[in-house]
This record gives structure tokens, sequence and C-alpha cells, in this order.
């Protein structure tokens, strides 16, 4: 597979005034230029050309060639701009693949540039995570992890357990003679600092999922405490902010909205009460289920009904599942006295910003843009794994094991980490992480 | 707003691999050199760079500079390649909007490209059929017209008309003398040789039209002769073919198909019979008047069932609606006869490519790509007003009307003409035009 060139269709699916089309490999140039008849020997030039194959001229179009490894894949590297009709970018597609340049795999060039060693696998995932992002911080996380944040964490990480593994390994080589090169109480310092690190970052992971993915805020109360009104007004106020981005699809505009820079993801739920109504009882249920999940709730009550043992029992209640919580008191407009809560009005818009400001508290108050943040499910995995297996290293030197089954759990700790970083690698866990990518990247 | 300068997102809306912005004036490339901090000194060259805005390091880009007017636009244009995220595109966009860039209209950047004479009227609007054509044909037709096939055809015309203007303006010059400087004889010869032309040219757009937006084919037939299965083996044969083709939309997939380059446009109808009840019979209302709006009829029967008075009428009746009639004898796979039609059988797809074939034929009779092929409504209809005013012209001729007045007449087919190719033009026809463009194109 190396050696074949492939091409593919980078700029997003569809019509537009301009397409652009990727093409990597040895024969990328050549098979450029049969179609243009010019040659593009200036690297990083822009040429005008016309792209003519056997049934006329098809398009003008503008071709750049990064001869490698100056290129994004490593490889001697083509980019055609033709005009934007999906009519054009296949028959160019059709035209590459009929001189034997082959159509690529979804993610296939950013995998080139990983197995090129252009970027380690945490940067070719932070790739992915970048042009998927919808928020500033979930871009911020991923750009950062990208330029390789998150890899130079893994391998300063890796050094200090490697230079643990040679001191146990060197007691081995002079094993008859029962010394001991490196001191346990210097060994067991190191190992605390080993996991208090990778414990603060395996579950920066919980905050890290919630940026990409949105952080999970539940609207709950009791029925006409104003959940809907609130839920329309949050969403509205973003819809405007969103409206002009182009391509936002339309489920992100529905149940996502932005506070500075933040994405936050509601969960509507069903109104709660006491009732002996066995379908009602179900949804206030999952109402109750949406309170664990969220990482915020949002507890709105009508300020003009609601009594204070009503109050009471229902934020004990809630307080039992979630300790993140936001008191509302809604109807503050029509209410002549105010609570200790915040104040608002939902439907005449008051106290909406305050209710932001502290939504964005919140869910930053979690947030150390300076710390390296975990924001894929398989690094969380692998650090799980990787704390198990030093978990097992702290025992061994607990209860006096033998160095080299001590140093046998080291060196499990060791590859969970390469293989966060792609030093390890098997031809499957490829596979997997590239078909997630889009084609074309 | 000439002297603005203007962006957009110039590739598909949407996520994908990489995005390309456009960015097009005196301040393009100050503008975005401010974001890179690094010069774009050497025109067409693509320059690596982080795009940095004041909430930190936003992408790695490639940007390239075109010094005006060797540019599509004419004007200094900078085209910048991002990650495909829309986050990014969007805050790209609004950097650019915070240091003075305005975001583009629809078609702006043809517009301009238009205003600075890179290319006129016609020229631009092929631009945008090109960009939306769907088929070899309709792509062909397009690129012509964008590479000034139309623009050379009327700018001939204009030049013969001009020529015959100035010969009966010439008259009048010396009118106090009664001279005839132009032979009559010659000049009735001329104007029926551009009449001839004006009415091919204005006559072609039958084709035009229907190659752009898909030739009209009406499947009819008595109820169960094996329309839907025939539709279906149509479409199918097709889904397969475009299936690959990304970003087609499926209203495009559903009802239209492709042979061999030629778009067609599949009406189905409801059977065909004798009846008594109303709302049947409101149905194959319907269908009659398919048959006349198709510009090709497909009758299909059942060959095990139709007797041969009720196949004569059926096709009589249908013939005095519309004379472009493929009949096919379906079910040929149950029966011991052949028909004197096309044989086929919908089910076994069998005699499938045969009609397919037909099809094609029919569709090229009309189509010789030599010739120059109106496209657009707004062609035709000036075409059209240009054959009225040459129709007085000649009127007047054979009146003796004074050459004042003829000359007059001449005048207003130039105008016609001239609109056609943008000689003349008001921004409402430009709004007009333009607005109809993609966004960044």
């Amino acid at each position: 597979m190396e050696n074949s060139s492939i091409c593919a269709i980078s700029s997003p699916p569809g019509m537009g005034g301009v397409a652009l089309i990727r093409v990597s490999g040895n024969m990328a140039k050549l098979a450029v230029e049969k179609f243009l008849r010019i040659s593009l020997d200036k690297p990083r030039h822009a040429y005008f050309g016309i792209w003519k194959n056997n049934k006329g001229n098809l398009d003008e179009v503008l071709c750049t060639y990064f001869k490698g490894p100056a290129s994004f894949t490593g490889e001697d590297v083509v980019e055609i701009a033709c005009h934007g009709s999906v009519f054009i970018q296949e028959q160019i597609l059709n035209d590459l693949a009929g001189s034997g340049i082959q159509i690529a795999q979804p993610g296939e060039f950013t995998m080139r540039a990983y197995l090129n060693k252009k970027m380690d696998l945490s940067q070719a995932e932070g790739v992915m995570d970048l042009i998927s992002s919808r928020s500033q911080m979930a871009h911020q996380v991923a750009m950062k992890q990208m330029k390789g944040g998150l890899s130079s964490e893994i391998h300063s990480l890796r050094d200090k357990l490697l230079h643990f593994a040679s001191m146990i390994e060197l007691e081995l080589d002079f094993s008859e003679e029962d010394v001991e090169f490196a001191d346990r109480t210097q060994l067991k310092e190191l190992l605390n600092e080993i996991h208090q690190y990778l414990t603060k970052l395996y579950s920066s992971f919980k905050t890290g999922n919630a940026l990409k993915n949105g952080i999970p805020v539940a609207i709950v109360g009791r029925p006409n405490a104003g959940k809907s009104t609130l839920l329309n007004t949050l969403l509205n106020e973003d819809r405007a902010i969103v409206s002009n981005i182009p391509g936002t699809t339309r489920d992100t505009v529905e149940e996502r909205f932005f506070i500075e820079g933040i994405e936050f993801r509601l969960m509507d739920t069903a109104g709660i009460r006491e009732t002996e109504d066995e379908i009602e009882k179900a949804g206030i249920e999952r109402s109750l289920n949406k309170i664990t999940e969220a990482q915020i709730v949002i507890y709105i009550y009508d300020i003009t009904q609601i009594t204070e043992d009503e109050l009471r029992s229902d934020l004990e209640m809630i307080e039992a599942k979630n300790e993140e919580i936001i008191a509302v008191a809604n109807k503050t407009d029509i209410s002549s006295v105010d609570s200790e809560h915040l104040n608002i009005s939902a439907k005449n818009k008051t106290g909406i910003s305050m209710l932001e400001k502290k939504l964005h508290e919140m869910a930053s108050s979690h947030l150390d843009l300076n710390q390296t943040i975990i924001t894929n499910a398989r690094h969380a995995q692998l650090l799980s794994l990787a704390l198990d297996e030093l978990n097992k290293v702290k025992m061994g030197l607990d209860h006096d094991v033998p160095s080299d089954l001590v140093a046998m759990d080291i060196r499990a700790v060791i590859r969970n980490l390469s293989e966060i970083t792609g030093d390890i690698s098997t031809d499957e866990l490829l596979g997997n992480i590239f078909s997630r990518f889009c084609i074309g990247k």
C-alpha cells in the first residue's frame, strides 16, 4: 500500500465555487501532468492549466506540487483546485483512477503522514478532532493535541518509566549478587509521582469528552415551571449567533448552544411531580436519570406557585444525584418577591445573561487549558490500563516481588503509553482509527 | 463597492478535510499577512503558516497570493487552504471581517471578474452553469460558453449588423442627395442570413435547456404494463453508476439518470385506460399532459395482454400529442411471440441496453455539439427580442420605410445582443444574474 498513489476530494462534499482534490504518492506529479500537458516543476507554485481528458477539455484548474517529504503526507503531493461542480470533481477522480491512482480510503492521507513520521498517532487523532470541533474550547484542545501537546506529556512519562525500568533491570543483571541498585524509597516516590500524573491525565477525560461533545446540561423542574420557555430562550439566543455559520447542521442548532467558546448540550426533561400515573412515572424516572448523567443541572421553579416545602424537597432530591446545580426562580416578572436563587423571567428574557455566566463559570471551573486534556476515549482507555499495570508495580514493590516480574509490569505500562502515540501500533488499530476520518483527509 | 475587499468560503459548505477561503481586493494580501505574520511576497507560491488571532493559534494553513490582474477577479487575490472544520472556516471569515474585509455576496468574485473585463457576461453565466452541470453534455456546453464560444458568435453577429447599420447610416448623411449606397438586394440577403442564424441560435434553447435540466422522458402505458419496473430498472442501472459521486443529492438520484453523458429526467405517469372513476380520470388527464410536456415518450405495453386494437388506439392517441415515441413490448420473457417494437423484459432486464441506446439516439439527434447551444433563458429571451426587432427591419426594407427608422431598429437588435455579452448592462441586471451564483464564486 505504501507504494501506491492515492487521490481523493479533500474539500467538503457537494457543489461549491471551488473544490480541492489531493493526490499523494510517487505517481502523483506525473499523473496530473499528463492531463495538464504542462510540467509542475517548481514546487509550491500554483500552475494554471486546462485539465484535458479523452472527452475534451474538462476544466480550468490550478495545480500545486509539494515535493516530498516537505508535504502533508511526506510523499509527493499535488493539489488540484477545480471548479466545484460535482461532475468535474468526479471526472478528475475518474481520470486519475484510470491512470493507476487509487481512490483514497477515509483518513488515508493522514495515515500516510503518520507512517512517514510526519506526526504521531495522537497528533493524527488531533487532526480529526480539529476538523470536527465546533467550539472555541474544543478547537483549542484539538489544536494543542495536533501540535504534539499530549505526545510530549506521554513521552516525558515514558522517559521516567524507562529510567525506572532500567534501574530495576540493572539489578537483574547482578541478581546473583543480591544487590539493590535502585533505592526502594526513591523508586516508590518516583512511582507515586507518575501515578499522580497519570491519574490527573486520565481524569481529565471527563472534562475533555464534555468539551468535545458538548457539556450535558439537564433542565429540570415541576410541570409548568417554564422549562421549555427557558430552553427556547437559551437556544434562540444562540441561534442568532450561529446562524451565519455555513454548514451548521440542523441537529446541532436544535439541541446545542455555545457560551463564550464552550459548547453545551441541553437535555430536555419531563416535569417532576408526585404521581400515580404509571406512564408519567416512567417519564419522571427518565428525568431523574438525566440529572445523574448531566454535568450541570438547571433546576427551575415557578416562584409564584411553589411552596417552601416543595422547594426544599426538590433540591434535596436533586442534590442527592448531582451536586452541580443552578437553582433558578422563574416568573419573577409577575412575582412581588425575589428568591435567594437566580431570579429570571424566561418569558421576558431577564436574568438569562446571568444564568449563562453562571453556566460558563461552572463549566470552566474544571477547565485548565494550560493542563493537557484527554478528549479521546482510546487514550482514556489506554491510560486506565496503564494505571492498572502501575498499581501492580506498586503492589510488587510493596510485597518484594522479584525484580524481573516488576520490570515486566513496568514494560506493560510503557506499552500502553506507546500505543497512545502510536510508537506501537497494529494494522487493525490503524484501520480502526483512520476509518473514522473523513474522506480526503 | 469596487474598492472594498471581499472574502468568502469558496469550497462547498460544511465539514471536510480541507476548506478554501478566497480574499479579493487591494487589502487582501495585507489582511492575510497580518494573521500569518509572514509576507506572501512571491506570487503563486503556497506559503505554509500558522493563522493566529487574538484567541491564539487557530490553524495551520497554506496561503497563495495571486497578484492582480493575473487572478480570477483581476484584483489581488489570496487563497487560504485551512482545515475543513466549520469552526475554523467561520473564525477565519470573522477575523477577516474584523480587519475590514467584507463578506462577499453570492457571485461577487465572478461579478468582479466581469467588471474587470476578465470575462464577459455570458462567460460568467457559463461559470455558474459549469459548476451546476451534472452530465457530460451539459458540462461540455457550459465549458464552451465559459471559454467564450457563445460570445464570439454574438460578436460576429453584431459585427455584421454594425456593418449593415453603417451602410444605412451612410445614406442618412447624404439623404439630401437621395442616393442609396447600400444595395437593397444585398442588404436583404445579409438580413436573411442574420435572421436564419439568430433563429437557429434561438431554437437551440429547447435542446440546451433539456441538456441542462435533463431531457424529460415520460413512461406511459396501461395499468400493469410494467411502467414502474421499467422505471426502477432504468434508475437502478444508473444508481450503480452515480453512487460513487460525492454530494449527489437524493432528489437527483431518484428521478434522474444518465446515458453516456446525457441526463434524462424520468416522469412517472398513472396507467392509462378507459374509466368512469372521476379520480382515476384526473390522474389519466395528468398522464396525457405529461406526454405533451415530455421530449421523448416511452410507451410500454404488456405483450401477453394487449389486443391489436388497443395497441393501435394507444399509439394513435400518443402520436397526436408527441411524435417522439419509443414503443416497447414488455414481458417478452413469458411470451411466445415477438413484437415489431423493442422487445424487453423489464423484470429480467433484457433489452434495456437497446432501449437506452434508442433513448440516447433520439436525444442526440437534435444535438450538434459543434454548433453553439443556448442554455440560458435570459439569452433565449434576448434572442427572441432581437428576432422581433430584426423582423421590423425586414418589414421596413420591404415597405421602403425611411432609413433613419430602419437604422433605429437595427440598433435595437444590436442592443439586445449586447445585453447577452454584457457589453450593455445595468446594476439591476447584474444583481439579478450574480445573486443566483453560489457563495464564494
